[in-house]
């Protein structure tokens, strides 16, 4: 799998699609939001900005992007209200990888548009600037020096690609019946799957250190894990009931276990301590903060999972949240139409009901706030 | 009808898209090239540019799109050689409506860097950095001074809206049983096309003057006429035939007489006066050049329109290519489903090719080249 043509998030608005399955992404923006706004007041503070360039690293196509600028417009109109400077001028670049659903994302401009000039003012909607900017942000993407602020949210879990010698042709499947790091894993997996997210994370870093000016600022936000462990339940385990559930598909004849044995995704939920490295390795970023917090594996909405209804409920809504991130992956892989992959996320849908019934692991989120050194 | 959500040229690439269809507007650009070329030479050879803003306004989603740039990338790094000079990092943005569909587009930049490196070398295509800018361009879509050179094939004889007065809620139709200017439209019709092409031109003229730096430089390239009649078969006679499809289709029932008269098509082919006037009213740029010439509507295919089968396949070629480019409004417009446009086009190619065997109507397409005073 080509993770560059094949990973993008369940296209429209249908119900599978990103645009309406992406609360628990939603939870963790709002998260976010905070750290988003101390790191554009220390950046406004400290420097006189006429024409501000900002990207969303990861945009994705659902509604959560546009409410993120429009929370970030706010902080900026209100910081330079406050210093008694004029408002810069926005530019705003939307990034993902070229698969996104870049039109949906921009029919969903007009409007926001809209609502930009009746309730911030034509002024304000006149000088903000947005356009879509389509490639891998593990490579440049913008000239030298353009952007003052870089975000990005549940992006940066996402590898370039799967690891090397876990990929679908490898000769020998290493990592049977699982699809990422399982406690059954042997360790080059794991060593797979850590080296693949050095290379990647440290090229991330590099590219956006060439594009940032001096005192630019980065929040970026994703999955990790606060265990050592690479494979800790708070880690994997949203991965070990998707095998569960590919198996059981085998085992009823829908999907052929060797198709299993070659699957590996492109993820990877690294610790504090190996994002830091990279950071201080590549030399350019002073690390502000770096927090973790729990994010519900159903984005927190309030179910009571003790009763029969609840559990299927709650077990539904996780299997759907994370059927708009991996569809285009399994269907690109074991190449099943759409009828089986209902079964598959029905059945998943089902375990995990069972499982969270039981426990209460949760996904480990972190945010980190970097400002580019002078 | 919106134009700015409902306009846009066939998605995909299918047998009736827009990226199968455009070899009208392939022609167009070839004969625009020379005057690109010139343009860019005289750009490079005043300025000494390190990172070049180039923008592609009305940009659609066919291959056209990625030719023209790679042409501008060598034209720019010839010039450079001769001149002693680095070549300059390029900046592409690709503008077009919302709908345009930038998927299909974005999908084709991957093969298109991998030919840049394996052609032009790594160098050269990690300096070149494409975004896509969508909205409509009789408005501000960038940064002041943001760019040195704004193109624009066969997108400017588009209006924003169908015409005022003759919009399809208008009370008492103006135009009945014509979808365009016609040699029975009454002068009211006349009028309303020229004063929203008016309008629109100096809305984009002032648009871009504030975009372009001092000395920068736009060619644009659409259709229009070279006779001061509006109704000349030239730069209507399209519009006439596809009313008369529509009408037979009105006799069989298929479509409403009503549906018919309150469609007017958002078009203009203005004349070189019109043009010149607006340019000069709005005052920031000096007319290098402004040129006409005329193109087959078929796009100069070698056929022989004196036989049946070379008149049915004109006929049909012609027709798609006009399918291309106005099936989206049709559909808003008409409410019909995809049977119904079929019949539609099999009407119209048979009509164009009865009538392009007795007639050699052609388009009139105007390049114009212009500078940004200093």
């Amino acid at each position: 799998m080509e993770v560059m043509q094949e990973l993008h998030m369940n296209k429209g608005n249908g119900d599978t699609s990103y645009a309406k399955n992406s609360t628990v992404q939603r939870e963790i923006i709002s998260f976010g939001k905070a750290i988003i706004e101390e790191a554009l007041l220390q950046l406004s503070g400290n420097n006189d900005i006429e024409s501000m360039g900002i990207a969303d690293m990861g945009c994705s196509s659902g509604p959560n992007t546009l409410s993120v600028i429009s929370e970030i417009m706010d902080v900026v109109r209100a910081a330079s209200g406050r210093l008694g400077r004029p408002v810069p001028e926005f530019r705003l670049f939307l990034n993902d990888l070229y698969s996104n659903d870049f039109n949906y994302l921009f029919m969903s401009l007009p409007p926001f548009y809209k609502r930009l000039k009746e309730e911030k003012g034509i002024g304000v909607a006149s000088h903000c600037f947005i356009s879509g900017v389509p490639g891998s942000f593990y490579g440049r993407l913008f000239p030298t020096n353009l952007l003052h602020f870089v975000y990005s949210f549940s992006s940066l879990h996402w590898l370039s690609q799967v690891p090397i010698g876990l990929e679908s042709y490898a000769v020998k499947p290493l990592n049977k019946g699982k699809v990422y790091i399982s406690k059954s894993s042997p360790q080059s997996v794991l060593n797979a799957y850590s080296s693949q997210f050095q290379a990647d994370f440290s090229a991330f870093i590099e590219s956006r250190s060439q594009e940032l000016v001096p005192g630019g600022r980065m929040v970026l936000s994703f999955l990790g894990r606060t265990s050592i462990d690479p494979a800790a339940d708070e880690a994997c385990y949203q991965w070990e009931l998707l095998a569960q559930a590919l198996m059981s598909l085998v085992k009823e004849g829908l999907i052929e276990e060797e198709k299993v044995d070659s699957f590996n995704t492109p993820y990877y939920a690294p610790s504090a301590e190996e994002i830091k490295v990279e950071i201080q390795k590549e030399g350019s970023f002073l690390i502000d903060r770096l927090e973790a917090f729990e994010v519900d594996w159903d984005g927190g909405a309030v179910t009571d999972i003790h009763t029969e209804q609840g559990k299927a409920l709650i077990g539904e809504r996780v299997a759907k949240t994370i059927r708009a991130v991996v569809e285009s992956m399994l269907e690109s892989h074991f190449q099943i139409g759409q009828h089986v992959m209902d079964v598959l996320f029905v059945k998943f849908a089902e375990i995990v009901g069972n499982y969270l019934s039981k426990t209460r692991t949760k996904y480990i989120n972190f945010v980190i706030s970097l400002v580019k050194k002078g």
